[in-house]
């Protein structure tokens, strides 16, 4: 697809500043674009690569006046960063706009599938699977046996949801997840070996969750596994069986937490973090990357930090100690030395 | 399916208290079944939710006294937990009892497929694979050439074996899973490139191993990699090249194990551990979460913690220090403050 | 495929001491071995489990004088090491060698297929795709629209490459891992929840990198998430939107990247790290495995470690006292007795 900078600053309501008449076929990063690209500029920071930028047109705030020559042409709008945004959504929505079913795919007679759906070749979806309206199951996904999945939710290619678990409507999930894998369950015998304890239970994402990509979210022992709405979780994140997070926590790339522990919602979880299982954070708790908790927090919007954690700035000020420990120690030696001077001497 | 509590109580040879004729057909937590749901109270500490649980009918024990009304129907059974255990593995026998070969589905010619198996759709089944009697292959699995599956084992949507890899009987590994990849090897070369060695070895399991979802175990560089019997590992662990696993060990997410080192049989390890490559761990080695271990351990059935790890104890007298340290500095400074007028006072 | 000790012999150009006509059908390791195997000694520390090796035959340095009775036929070359190197590469090209096109498999009309490629069944290749000649794209995996795989590499069964991405020239990919899935980028609303910023990037992987299994690269943002020529990755390695790795970096296992941030060439970064986002690393950095950076490194070629990392020595120094601190706090204590002592009678 190919358009003239007239035709974006139609389709924008802006007007242009320089050659109407060129043409874009791309979205690009001010500082790295390349011609034929069409990028922004909205930070003032950035306003230094407009003057060189190779992109054929930018889009920028109507307001804003040039300190210097410039090459390219620009698209004048009232905010250009919303307006770069829509233009991101649009393209992206054209991009992933898939409909029909691929051949060979695997649909159970009784499937409910829904209006305007995409079923990728190679698509497993099993007995009294539900798939909503206008849903998008790529190449090589697996719904189990009685799994539902709701209306305009995307699940990218080779993702695995196993029988009975239910996803809600307007959910991502990137390839690789897995959702409703057994929980870690094993009951100690006498003898040193384990037996398996049955893990019947499923999980439930709800509306408007968005999961990266090879993250591993188990199912209940019994019950259920759940994720609340709006939760937006990274790669490689490991969710054990029974757990809750809260709505509208937002958990970093390969966290791990434990089983039946129960996040708060709005919280907000760094990358490699650790949380033990049977434990309840509070609403609105930061943890910063790297963390281990191991205990319950029950006050509202605290940051954490260290393993075991302790409130940020304690955690903070502690750890510069750490590292001037030698120096502590050696003025600790000095001390001894003194005294024990002093004491010869005053003995 | 539906039971009436009368049928539920024969099958487990118990009595019933209450309606007979009450109907379930799901099996839930007794704090938070619903109506048509089968609980059970085994642990006292749960009494409290029997008087006013929403369960159509609970298990228990026979033994048991009420204190206070109760309006569900009581199955009771000699062993209320092992009664309720069976009904769980009969659930989930019947729900994963799928038999038969989907189509399409890829099964070289030369593979040899065993008795009463189930193969998705999607699944391959590479030249001169084994698959043993009763194994259920999900869809979507991927079985290398010359891989053996053995007898009653079940591998997941999407689990990856790759060429000349060896599973034994009753083990159950979980979608995402890959065992077989290359081993991490590669020799730096005076130009500052690096030359893969190559990965010629394979992964052998044996019987009555669970593993997770998404976890990576590598090909040996030559030889074995080697889960040893009744070993249970979680999602998202990283077994590396020429590990040797010992039997019975429970090693917890997102923990990673480096090339050559061998761990000894019931070794209780927890979760994001790190274990570094070449050493040797004795037998009953319990490692804390998030530690890292860089030094062999000989001692047997000892507990470790930290990074690098030291022994359980000692640790974590270390760390509750570590978070006063902001006081011990000061009460450092305080002293040589005084050592100081002291001095300057007795010069 | 069986050989006879002097038919390795003069493939190798070397010399047979003992049974020319003893046969081999494997490769292994000198110390366990069995018969019917080829192995070889090149690091004199191994001298001794020749003598009772139960290896058929074994590739030794012309110049080896032994020092016992050897029970095995020896195969004499120039250099033991490489002569042995380039048997396992023969054997692995041999077992990889696969060419045709299994079906049923999903090629797009619009993709463009190389010359003598393998692709095995239940692989999908999307519209306009690239596979370049002499790849080897394994069952199952997914090549979404616009994809380019370069000639000479292989993808192992279910990787995921989304739509866009580019990779270049004798790549290898190991199974699970997923390449270009969505950036982790929501914008956080007034009302608490986070709308997405949509990811309309790429990721570009230059020619002779190698991946592990269960690894995660998100798309840019932007532009492109790019991994330089000759970078080797592990298995579950984490590399976030518009992050850029140097030539030649090698990263351990379970190590996460943040998004934006830039890896200096030739760097070597150990497993289960954690950088944060938005930071440069100099070339030839040195990361100690469970570290965490959140600063920009701008010496070249230091080593650092801990959480927040430090130069490599003196983090060490500080550890060693963390462990002492019980002792440190004794001794501290013991100061202010004496002293207050001191001042009592002094004062």
């Amino acid at each position: 697809m190919q358009f003239t900078a007239q035709q974006i600053g139609s389709l924008l309501n802006g007007s242009v500043d320089g050659n109407p008449e060129v043409t874009v076929n791309k979205l690009g990063k001010i500082e790295d674009a390349e011609e034929g690209a069409l990028s922004f500029l909205a930070n003032p920071k950035y306003e230094q690569f407009l003057y060189d930028t190779k992109a054929s047109a930018v889009i920028i705030n109507e307001s804003f006046i040039p300190t210097a020559p410039v090459n390219t042409t620009l698209i004048r709008v009232k905010d250009a960063y919303s307006a770069f945004s829509v233009l991101l959504e649009t393209y992206n929505s054209f991009k992933l706009n898939k409909v029909g079913i691929e051949e060979p795919s695997f649909i159970h007679p009784s499937a409910k599938i829904g209006k305007d759906v995409y079923i990728g070749a190679f698509a497993y979806i099993g007995a009294n699977a539900v798939v909503g309206d206008n849903s998008k199951i790529y190449p090589q996904v697996y719904l189990g046996d009685n799994a539902e999945l709701g209306s305009e939710s995307t699940l990218f290619s080779g993702v695995k949801i196993y029988a009975d678990c239910k996803i809600g409507n307007k959910v991502v999930v990137h390839s690789g997840t897995v959702i409703g894998s057994d929980g870690f369950g094993f009951a100690p015998q006498a003898d040193g070996t384990y037996t398996k304890v049955s893990q019947i239970g499923n999980v439930i994402i709800e509306d408007e969750v968005e999961i990266g990509s090879n993250t591993s979210i188990d199912c209940a022992t019994m019950g259920s596994t759940v994720i609340r709405k709006g939760v937006k979780l990274d790669n490689l994140v490991q969710i054990a069986h029974n757990v809750e997070i809260g709505s509208n926590t937002v958990i970093a790339a390969q966290t791990g937490i434990s089983g039946s522990t129960k996040i708060g919602e709005h919280s907000v979880i760094g990358g490699q973090v650790g949380i033990v299982g049977h434990i309840t954070l509070a609403k609105g708790t930061q943890i910063q990357a790297k963390s281990g908790i191991n205990h319950s927090i029950t006050e509202e919007g605290k940051r954490w930090a260290g393993a075991p954690a302790t409130a940020y700035t304690s955690h903070m000020r502690s750890q510069v100690i750490v590292n001037r420990l030698p120096e502590l120690e050696r003025r600790l030696h000095e001390l001894e030395k003194k005294l024990l001077e002093q004491t010869n001497k005053n003995g």
